[in-house]
């Protein structure tokens, strides 16, 4: 059987992981690499469905345990119809978050507990996680400001710094978890050196 | 602070369990009770969409492990919503399905395994068990005949009988899990002989 390549964007809200990550994966493309873009919550059909249910702005009463089970749900969906079949047929699957957005805004952000969310995506991924993650560093402070001017904004882009820091907070935990695989970059220099630096980074990865 | 009282109605479909636990549920409110009456999935709004995802007859795509995920995130939000207030209230909170129905369906009916849906389901519900439950027994034939007629088949009535008689199968193993709060009752006779055995059957264990 071949065997694909996992690789997951993740950070903060505003350190530019669409940005980023769309242009590791047009610059991968070039090269002749098979290369697949997605982004979570979402990237199938009815993960979109429960995508909506979870960012619509009406939805204050959603509980912080309902949210995550949609995460998990919307990624187990993904999971089936997107990312397993494209590393069995050998490609690059590269995903604007995944697991480890669920750990820090979760378990960390939502003050659940990051045992308790990773034992529920143990239910929905069984134990596939990303062969390589790109970290985009960026305090809270500096992403909320860059995100400030977003017309649209989602349920969760109206949450409190305090809930952002927290959200930081639980990345740095992630960060020492899963040190093996984090290739960390700071965000916070121009676009194009992050851009730079980003697909130097999985280049290297790749051809390692 | 008070305690009221988690009484759900189980049973394989076709059993007759909405038109039962509607009957007790009033029979209850006419003898003074203070009774709520709801029913799984759905049962809040956010719970409700979540539940026409679920029950779409379009999303046959759906893996075995959203569904499960997908019950979970309605129970969550319904339980936090509706049961958990009415019961720190002091009412009856009467419930058409609940967890059981989970580990029937998902544990056995989908083959995930009884223990993972448990698991699953103590993040959505926190420990928070039935304080009784009765159980309409039917068998999965008897209960599919009676289904036959239904002019809007939703995705789960579309399933095979094979699929049925694993989830009675399930039911079996929950009965003997909670045999302390399971009251079976035979649902193969007449309606009005079941809606009598039900309601006795709750008064007595109210009056207890």
């Amino acid at each position: 059987m071949k065997k694909g390549i996992f690789i997951t964007f993740e950070g903060p809200d505003g350190s530019g992981k669409t940005t980023i990550s769309k242009y590791v994966c047009e610059e991968l493309t070039k090269r002749g690499y098979p290369v697949i873009y997605s982004r979570e919550p979402g990237g199938s059909e009815i993960a979109e469905e429960i995508r909506n249910i979870i960012l619509d702005p009406k939805n204050t009463a959603m509980d912080v345990r309902t949210e995550a089970l949609l995460y998990a749900a919307s990624r187990r969906q993904h999971y089936v119809e997107k990312i397993k079949p494209a590393i069995e047929r050998g490609d690059i699957f590269i995903c604007d978050r995944f697991v480890e957005s669920s750990l820090a805004y979760q378990g960390f952000g939502r003050e659940i507990g990051i045992d308790a969310i990773y034992e529920l995506n143990q239910f929905a991924i069984e134990g596939k996680l990303p062969d390589m993650t790109v970290f985009l560093d960026v305090s809270p402070e500096v992403g909320l400001k860059r995100i400030e001017s977003r017309s649209n904004k989602d349920r969760l882009d109206q949450e409190t710094t305090a809930f952002h820091q927290r959200v930081y907070a639980g990345y740095q935990e992630v960060l020492r978890r899963y040190r093996d695989r984090m290739h960390v970059i700071d965000a916070t220099q121009s676009e194009q050196t992050v851009k730079d630096i980003a697909l130097q980074t999985v280049l290297e990865w790749l051809e390692k």
